[in-house]
Parts: C-alpha cells; sequence; structure tokens
C-alpha cells in the first residue's frame, strides 16, 4: 500500500498555482499521478478550478530516438526561450524501466544549468503502473503548468512509436530531433513519424558532421515532397543545429514562434486543440471506468485472491476478469 | 460504422483452427482485431474453447529501433526455423500511422522468402484504434496459433519505449536487436531495454562493420555485468550476425532452444507465464469495461452528441467524461 502524505486544502493548492509557486505545482502535479483515489479526486477539483486559467502557452512536442541528443537539445533550446523571457515547463514522459522501476532517462540532474533557471521548471513523469493512461496525466499537467504562468510547455518523449502519436495529439507543435548518416534508419521513421511533424531538426551538426547533416537536411526535404500539405497549410520544416555548439537554435525558436504566429491568425490552433479535446474525452472516459472498478470497497482483497488463483493455475486470466468485470457491471 | 462481414459457426473455426488451416487462423485473428461486438464475442467463445491446447510453443520476443534489420533479421531467422523443423508464426505489432493509416512497417511483402513458406504463418496487426489494447489481441493471437500448431511463436515490435515492455510481458524469450557503433545510443537503451533482454544480438557484423560488431558485442557484455543475475538464474547473453550474410544466425537458434530447455527444466518457464498472467487478468479487465461501456444501446449516439459540444467548446473534455462515467456507474 501506498501510504498517505499530509496534504494542503484545495484552495491552497489553487491559490499557489495561480501564484506560481513551483513547489505547490510541483506538489500538484504528484496528486494528478498519485495511485489514492483522494489524491485523484482533490487533483479532479483542482483542474477544474483553473482550466478556465489554461490553454494559452505554446506546446511543444519534441521526441526522437535514443542517441539523437535530445537532452542536451532540450537544455540548450531552454535556456534560449529562457533569455527570449519566456517562462518555460517541461514535462518528460518518461517509460520507466520495468524491472528495477527506474528511469531509461536517467534522473534530471543532466539538465543542470537549466534547471538552476529561475524561469524554467523541469518535471519527469514515470508512466510507471499507475491507473489511467500517460496521456491524461500530461494533458493535466499541462493545464496546471498554463494556469501557474508558463507559455511554453516542452513536452519530451522518447523513442519511436506509441508514446509518439500520444504527445502528437497533445501539443499544438511536433519537433523531431534526428541525426544525418543514420541511413536506412531514415528510411524506417519515414512513414510513421517525419509525417507527424512540423519541424525536422537535424542535431550535431557540427565539425565533421556538418556536411552529411546538410546532406540528410536535403534527403529529408526530398522526402517531404511526397507527403501531401497538410489542412494547416504548414508543411513540416526541415532545420540543422547543433546543440553543443549552440548553433542554430535560435532559428528553431523563431520557428516555433512563427507557427504560433501563423496558425492562431488561421484559427488552425484553436481547431487543432478541439480536434485533441475529443482525443482527450476518449482517454479520459477509460481512466474513470479504471477508476471506479479498482476503487470498489474490498476490490483489493477480491483481486489479491484471484490472482492467487491464477499463480497457481486454478483459473485462467480472461475467464476471471470477465466473472470480476460482469459482476461490477451487474452490481 | 464497420460493414458486417459473414462470419462462420462458431465450431468451424474451432476444427479449421485445430486443423492447422491457416486461412481459418487468420480470420478468426480478424474476429479479435474486430472492433464489432458480436465479432469480439465469437472471437472469446473460440478462444475459451482453444486454450486447452495453447502454451506449448516458444515465445519470443524480438525488438529494435529502426534501421537495425529487424524485417531482414527475421526472415533469415526464420527461414532457418522452418528448416528445423519447426512450424513458426509471426506475429507484427505495427504502429499505425496516424495520419495515413497506414503502417510504420510497410507491407509485409518485405519477407518474400518467408510468406511462402508452408510452415510460416505471418500477420502484422496494426495497433490502430481498435477497442482493447495491443496487449490482449496479440496474447489471444497466440494462443490460437498455438492450437493450430505453431511451436514456436516470433513477436515483433518497433522502436523503444511501451511497446517493447508490453511484447517483454507476453513472451518468454526476449531478443533485442542492435547496431555496432551506435555510439550513446548504446548508452540510452541501456538503462531501459538491455536488461529486459534474455539476449543481445549485434546484427550487420559483415564486412567492414565485422571489427566494429565484434568491439560492440564486448562493450554490451562489459555493460551487463552491472546488472545482478536475474531470478531464472540466465544471464542476458550478447552475439553478433549477419542476416544479409547469414552468418551467426544458426547459433541464435541454438541459444533459444538451450534456453528454453533450462529454463522449462528449471520450472522457470512456467513461473514467468504464470507472473505474466497476471498482466493478462489486468489488461483484460480495461479491455472488458471499454468494451461494455462502448457497447451500451445507444452510446454511439449519445457520444456523437457530445464530441459535437466539445468541437463547439460547449464543454469541457474531463467533465463530460466524468458526468458520461458517472451515469453508467450508477444506472
Amino acid at each position: 500500500m501506498v501510504k498517505k502524505r499530509p496534504r494542503l486544502p484545495k484552495e491552497k493548492y489553487i491559490e499557489g498555482i495561480l501564484e506560481g509557486n513551483r513547489i505547490i505545482l510541483s506538489q500538484a502535479i504528484t496528486l494528478i499521478e498519485s495511485q489514492l483515489p483522494d489524491d485523484n479526486l482533490l487533483a479532479d477539483e483542482i483542474i477544474e478550478a483553473l482550466i478556465p486559467y489554461s490553454g494559452k502557452s505554446l506546446r511543444v512536442g519534441i521526441t526522437g530516438v535514443p542517441g539523437v541528443g535530445k537532452s542536451t537539445f532540450i537544455e540548450a533550446m531552454g535556456n534560449i526561450v529562457a533569455t527570449e523571457g519566456k517562462k518555460l515547463a517541461i514535462l518528460a514522459i518518461d517509460p520507466s524501466s520495468q524491472k528495477t522501476k527506474g528511469s531509461i532517462m536517467g534522473d534530471k540532474t543532466r539538465m543542470e544549468t537549466l534547471s538552476r533557471n529561475k524561469s524554467v521548471f523541469i518535471r519527469p513523469s514515470p508512466t510507471g503502473k499507475a491507473l489511467g493512461g500517460v496521456a491524461s496525466k500530461t494533458r493535466e499537467s499541462m493545464i496546471l503548468c498554463e494556469a501557474a504562468g508558463f507559455d511554453t510547455i516542452f513536452v519530451e518523449t522518447v523513442g519511436v512509436g506509441q508514446s509518439e502519436i500520444t504527445v502528437k495529439g497533445m501539443v499544438d507543435f511536433f519537433l523531431l530531433l534526428a541525426l544525418a548518416g543514420a541511413g536506412d534508419e531514415l528510411q524506417g521513421i519515414k512513414k510513421g513519424i517525419v509525417e507527424m511533424a512540423d519541424a525536422i531538426v537535424i542535431n550535431k551538426a557540427d565539425g565533421e558532421n556538418k556536411r552529411q547533416a546538410n546532406k540528410a537536411k536535403a534527403d529529408f526535404q526530398s522526402a517531404l515532397h511526397l507527403f501531401p500539405v497538410p489542412e494547416s497549410g504548414w508543411s513540416p520544416k526541415v532545420m540543422t543545429c547543433s546543440a553543443l555548439e549552440k548553433t542554430g537554435l535560435v532559428e528553431i525558436w523563431h520557428l516555433m514562434t512563427q507557427y504560433q504566429q501563423q496558425m492562431t491568425e488561421k484559427g488552425f490552433l484553436e481547431i487543432n486543440r478541439q480536434h485533441q479535446n475529443i482525443d482527450w474525452f476518449d482517454s479520459q472516459i477509460m481512466d474513470n471506468l479504471g477508476r471506479y472498478f479498482y476503487h470498489q470497497a474490498g476490490m483489493d482483497t477480491t483481486i489479491g485472491q484471484i490472482k492467487a488463483a491464477i499463480l497457481e493455475g486454478k483459473t485462467h486470466p480472461k475467464k476471471a476478469a470477465y466473472e470480476l468485470t460482469q459482476s461490477f457491471i451487474r452490481g
């Protein structure tokens, strides 16, 4: 069992967040991620009160396979965004290591200079085994960050696959970080992720890599010509940068703000978010159903008994789940 | 709406699968993946009847980032497995492209020689948007394949992240395909995936890459020394191969069979599967809840109206989901 820690009254969280108190913001996100029903209920009340103050940030998703230099890129980019007078929140979706319950990303001390910046808030969120998907937790964390006055949000994700699709579904701008010379890797990701990107940034364009980075840029650009222009009218841009040498970064930030301006004028930013709200609704339904089910009185004990029977081979998981959910529906 | 296609009576599917009829096997997997309630009910009955005939295969998960040569590896490996007199089913979990509804893996014609092999069954499964997770669908497909007489099952997955954890949770043997010279990529995956692997295979160990592949092998081996020996007593093995030149593959197959033999003798294969059954139970509960909820009479219409209201900004997705799920629980 998770131990119960002391909680503030609802109003304290709401006030604290609206005042931009980062400690209280952090504590409220912990409520969202908590596995305790009472914490989730409290989080729901806080979120509902803060929804009217949310939605005013530029939400940026940043992805790329391991080794592409995401941490270094985000750290360098974050410093630029902060220098431009913006308040930046970084939410990192962190597929937790199954075995060690550790974190695939390692600790966030890697963003050393950034974490000391007063206008930057960094929050790694292990996907873990908590009830409810990572999608709704990240969405809700975004609401709190926006209510706390953060006007730029980076959502960082690892790998190629489902988590990208999840993140794409909750941001305004989706940035794919890539490497030059990755050869058929480029082929591999072309169909899935490249077409979701609003910008593809080729990192490590420094020293001897520079020429190759420019070649990769040209390759990506011609690959992108094969895709139809999206509804928004924004075709994905390809850029190069060196997070290490801090080149090309200001240009990327300007691209993002240009996107924000154009899409706001066209009304597309709003339309995009409305469509994202549909996905939000769908995933929220599943989260709620799971919560109601698992939080039933006595459910812990019942499930414990069933799992013991499964381990002993006395019942089949599919059959046991059928019977238990049937009785929930009928009861 | 999905159109209703003619279905066979339940007994025909069961008989057909038990006779090893691959067309009927394929049709039954389609029932599992269907979005129609009637199809799912039919699938459930078929699965329940076939559970006693399942569980007798070696289940192998194969993963690796795009570009690592997974298709070529599986094709080459599959031919060896077939030559050894085994019946092989390949289930590919395919994170569908969000935009085009296409497939990140491309079509399976890439496994040309393998798909013509009579003792091999290849089935790509788009993760898509169907109700219920990819986990239970793949698990159920495995049951049907086993009942159809397949004694070796490869579950292929793309990328680094959640899908690997899912697949690890349903196989006996987890193989990570890697590349030499991927530098800090190696660092990046070390914490998350490497520790889940029963074998790490460095592909493309051919021509000039050979020396580098051996170096990568040594690197992985020393990295693996840092991890504690798992409960099973099986420490992950590191091997090199060239799927292109077809070297090192027989050795990998022998490693798998050696694993199967050792773990069966120790009783660990069984223990591992019992623990996996616990996860199966958990995910099955969520699948069932989603099904019951969405298949309520009139739910399509209600959800349509709510989504229209969300698009017009008249209601907030979180609030609307709360109200709808509350009325489901209370009603």
